[in-house]
């Protein structure tokens, strides 16, 4: 493995265990660092956890997506056809900047079957959650502003504010969700633009954020007249009983800013996400999007919007619950047996992933290079971090592999600490089974 | 049509004819102009065009989209379906940030066989053109970077980099294409991030860049190290003859960034366009497309990498050819019989639409509420401007009705500009046959 030079022995160079060479300045026409705008946030992250997810000689522990195994095809592949027979090219062509209106129907309905007052209007189709949380960093960040948003969380949300010139102001995570009670410390203390939570298997720690703080959240970010972004991309994967309504659904909640996606409950491959807010906020964040790449995939929004509709989607999730229940169980099980010696690990009740937490004295950077030359891959905490912490922790995903490739990357997983621990001198630390958030 | 309040009076209110009344601040739980970042950027231009081009009761003028019915569904349908056969749900999952293998390879072998030295590493799939110049504009500008920029062009392309925060310096634009000794002046001035050019049917002017303009304009950006930014989505929509080799093969041509799509020679409903570039560029624009949405719809990607592997592209641009000819002269000579006495119109060789000059006297934006009146669209040309001139001129699009429809759009189009004249005290002009750009 080490061979071709993506993974190995360059310690720190990845952020999963993968890093292509960069391209030879000798080659190039032009200095081309020089001529890039400063952009210092840039991370190469999300690339290399899809990079190693698509490989076939690494398991990939560091990936959540749902597993293609499991995908509907039949029922995909029969929709798609009707519409090529019922839309035919309509299905092709240009579609509006919002999203087509039979699928901003779908969700506005997904929604208000979950307790929000939301019409199609206040709903506008995004190219996944990724795209969601993108544009809501334009829509509010100013170079210099200030965010609150929870940590550890989505590395991909980091970026996308970063990416906007925003100050992120930590706030933790706690087995219940976000700490309210530090959130409100901060919003009086700070002029905070908008606040961003997961609270529904929050990314990467599983937390659900109970209803009482569900609702104190509420209550405090109204109080304050802060806008709140819920990113509820996992909150359909529960595994044991649905977590509490979304806090779109709270009422009055029209200064929550729902984020959703398709890509964690079902597939990822027609990007297709969604925004749902107030009018004035779906106005916004459209003329938004039309800067950015104009509208979603026609085809695709077909697809998803029959998807919704003929139960497709209901179907599926109820059917790999269980699946994703096992894999979640054989994996926490595995871990314990292979590493249980040198971290804890929880077991979240839905999301796609475990978050693990490595004794003392070992850090998951540290780690990289050695998963690299067992052939296994994990997403190290930092990344996670928005306060430039959780060095120790580390997440690993469930859903992706089958369970006889999930036990083989625990054993993997687990023979790279053997080999961090002995080369710094760490003896099997007294890890018991700590609340990890 | 006024009757329903998105058609009508309100002149200058809309930027094609139609306008829907802005959210009501009343029902507002945050006063949420106040919270959103500045930008005075946000324009609804290019959403109000789609938005007039999906209604039925408007004939859509102002859209330059092709016919849907004109699109190979056959063939797609039958591709479709082999990629449900053959990738499964591989085709569902998540794609690489840089884009589908095979996709990038279709690419680079169409550019070769142009006379680029491209190959798939050198291309990064992007949703469509604009995600492509979005992406640019943030590789390359900073707030206050100057961007040298042809003049009129795509409003797409002022919106992204002035989103970024770009001040354009404008490069006019003659009927061989850009000035370049007017951009020679200017890179000897200023310090320009990067040169932006539609070479091939420039929007709206319909002008090609000559070869010997090509030539002049790769020296003179080599010489001053500027990037050079070809955005070619109409390069195979030529109607006589193919237009001279993009800027992008010359030899050697590492500072040039080519963008491409297949939205306007095939269909826009994948989302697919690229940018083929140098590899340190390549690097940068998927790092920073990974911020942006991860990665662009994995099935749109296979179905757009088997429309070019299986000649169904090539096949369909040959077949339409002379459909869009026709609509082409059918629209021209309309346009002439309903509204000669008060305008100029070219007949471009290519893209697909026609720019016309009002007389003096006449402004375009004034025009607006007499064409939404008579229930026909167009784009005023002051949006395509990046000195903010170009009121007299406005652009009618050809591809999208058939030639009837284009018929009675011309016929209602003189009737608007009469009632214009005629409210303007403006007596039919002596218009000869002006060069129009």
């Amino acid at each position: 493995l080490a061979a071709d030079g993506l993974i190995g022995a360059r310690v720190g160079s990845g952020t999963v265990v993968l890093s292509r060479p960069e391209a030879s300045p000798a080659t190039d026409a032009l200095p081309w660092r020089q001529l890039f705008a400063a952009d210092t946030n840039l991370s190469p992250a999300i690339r290399d956890i899809i990079r190693a997810a698509l490989r076939q000689d690494v398991i990939p522990l560091a990936a959540s997506e749902p597993s293609p195994d499991l995908f509907p095809m039949e029922e995909v592949r029969a929709l798609a056809d009707s519409i090529f027979e019922r839309q035919g090219a309509e299905a092709l062509r240009y579609a509006a900047v919002e999203g087509l209106p039979a699928l901003r129907e779908a969700i506005a309905r997904r929604l208000a079957d979950r307790g929000a007052r939301t019409t199609a209007d206040n709903v506008v189709v995004t190219a996944g959650a990724q795209q969601a949380l993108s544009i809501l960093a334009r829509c509010f960040v100013e170079p210099g502003s200030e965010v609150a948003m929870e940590t550890p969380t989505y590395l991909g949300a980091i970026q996308a504010f970063r990416a906007q010139g925003a100050r992120l102001v930590p706030v933790p995570v706690d087995a219940e969700g976000m700490r309210v009670d530090s959130l409100e410390q901060t919003l009086a203390r700070r002029s905070v633009r908008c606040v961003v939570t997961i609270p529904n298997f929050n990314n990467p720690t599983g937390a659900v954020m109970s209803l009482e703080r569900r609702l104190r959240l509420l209550e405090v970010t109204r109080r304050y007249g802060v806008p709140l972004i819920e990113d509820d991309v996992y909150g359909e994967t529960w595994l044991e009983s649905p977590p509490p309504a979304p806090l779109i659904a709270g009422k009055p909640a029209d200064h929550v800013i729902h984020v959703g996606s398709l890509s964690k409950a079902l597939f990822a491959g027609l990007r297709v996400g969604w925004i749902a807010a107030a009018p004035a906020v779906a106005e916004r964040v459209a003329l938004i999007k039309q800067t950015t790449d104009l509208f979603c995939g026609t085809f695709s929004q077909w697809l998803a919007a029959r998807i919704l509709e003929e139960g497709v989607f209901d179907r599926h999730v109820a059917r790999v619950r269980p699946v994703y229940r096992r894999r979640r169980d054989v994996l926490v099980a595995a871990i314990e047996r292979y590493a249980g010696r040198y971290l804890s690990v929880n077991r979240p009740a839905g999301g796609s992933f475990l978050w693990c937490r490595l004794a003392d004295g070992l850090r998951a950077r540290e780690l990289l290079p050695y998963a690299g030359a067992a052939g296994v891959t994990f997403v190290p905490g930092d990344l996670f971090s928005v306060a430039g912490n959780d060095e120790g922790g580390f997440r690993v995903g469930f859903s992706l592999p089958p369970e006889e490739v999930l036990e083989e990357g625990a054993k993997r997983l687990g023979g790279a600490i053997e080999a961090l621990a002995s080369r710094r001198g760490v003896v099997s630390a007294a890890i018991g089974a700590p609340p990890l958030v």
